[in-house]
């Protein structure tokens, strides 16, 4: 693709490198940008911000600010119960239900043979450090359905034998809302293999 | 959706500005810069240049970085003839096809009564004053197969009755390579209606 400036390629080449975006949709944006100059600088100027002032949280590897992040500085949490997460997308998504008050343990990616991610690629180790120093009863597996997800529960829940916790993961089922006949096989399959007193519902 | 910094809150808000962009894919989008730092150095650095550096051609509204776009200093190419766009992304594939060597004119927009865009909005005037002070021998219309379209090119085609100019338009018919069948019928109709001798397509 020929472009009529250097400058407008090196912007669209710059805004291709975005994982799904491609040239075109690039050189969308690029325009776009040209006819809002106010919006580009604005862009421009928080993602430099972001990137230069964001560091990760040295206590649960979340994003943050400071040394320690907001939730492990937070006193009114929970420091004995551990949810295990694999990105700071999940602990976004978690701290938006409002139903969880503990803390986190992101672990910056999933074991996957595959890709190369073995368990010293990923944050196991901090995780482990963390329950022989501190008085954790709970760790929370919450870490996609796939079989990445079950390998990497599966991995650490072998690890945590010698210690005295209990392990729990988040429950796998129909979404709430959706038709049975929808929901794929598989699913459904755990969904009943998993089932529990319908009195549990009743007290939600 | 809570943000686990106010540095990533304002990033995501930034990005998903961009059309086409929700909340969900900026925070994929802005995670992926925190990982990827100097890519996203590079990308709010050439944002910033394109904005600041480019300007307008003067005499075409292409986009450009002098007074003059490449197109309009190139002395070998044709001046007689103006190829009418909507758009600089338009100039930008009529370029790649190799298959034009004339001049353009950038309206930046087309007539829309239902979006509130008169002809006084897009570049119309300019293209009539470069009519009657320069030799123009060829007005070629480039605008999309849609009602906008239509309507730009026949406000345009009445504003040139005065002039001594061929007006023409770029063929609109079925796409190389389709499949009769699954071609939709208004644009089947048209390519019947708009045949030309087969000889023609022998000179190609």
């Amino acid at each position: 693709m020929n472009f009529p400036s250097s400058l407008i390629k090196d912007a669209v080449e710059a805004i291709s490198n975005f994982p799904g975006i491609g040239k075109k949709t690039a050189l969308r944006l690029a325009i776009y940008l040209l006819r809002n100059k106010k919006q580009a600088h604005n862009i421009s100027e928080t993602i430099k911000n972001m990137v230069d002032f964001t560091t990760y949280c040295a206590h649960c590897h979340n994003i943050s600010k400071h040394k320690l992040c907001d939730i492990c500085n937070d006193v009114k949490r929970n420091k004995k119960t551990i949810c295990v997460v694999e990105d700071i997308r999940d602990v976004i998504a978690i701290e938006n239900t409002m139903q969880y008050k503990g803390h986190y343990h992101v672990l910056g990616g999933l074991i996957s043979p595959i890709e190369g991610i073995g368990p010293t690629d990923i944050h196991i180790h901090s995780l482990m450090q963390k329950i022989t120093n501190s008085q954790v009863e709970e760790i929370i597996f919450a870490l996609c359905a796939s079989m990445e997800g079950e390998t990497t529960s599966y991995y650490i829940y072998k690890q945590l034998t010698p210690f005295q916790v209990s392990v729990t993961t988040i429950s796998k089922g129909i979404s709430i809302g959706n038709e049975l006949e929808y929901t794929d096989q598989i699913t459904l399959g755990r969904a009943l293999l998993n089932r529990y007193a319908f009195e549990k519902t009743l007290k939600q």
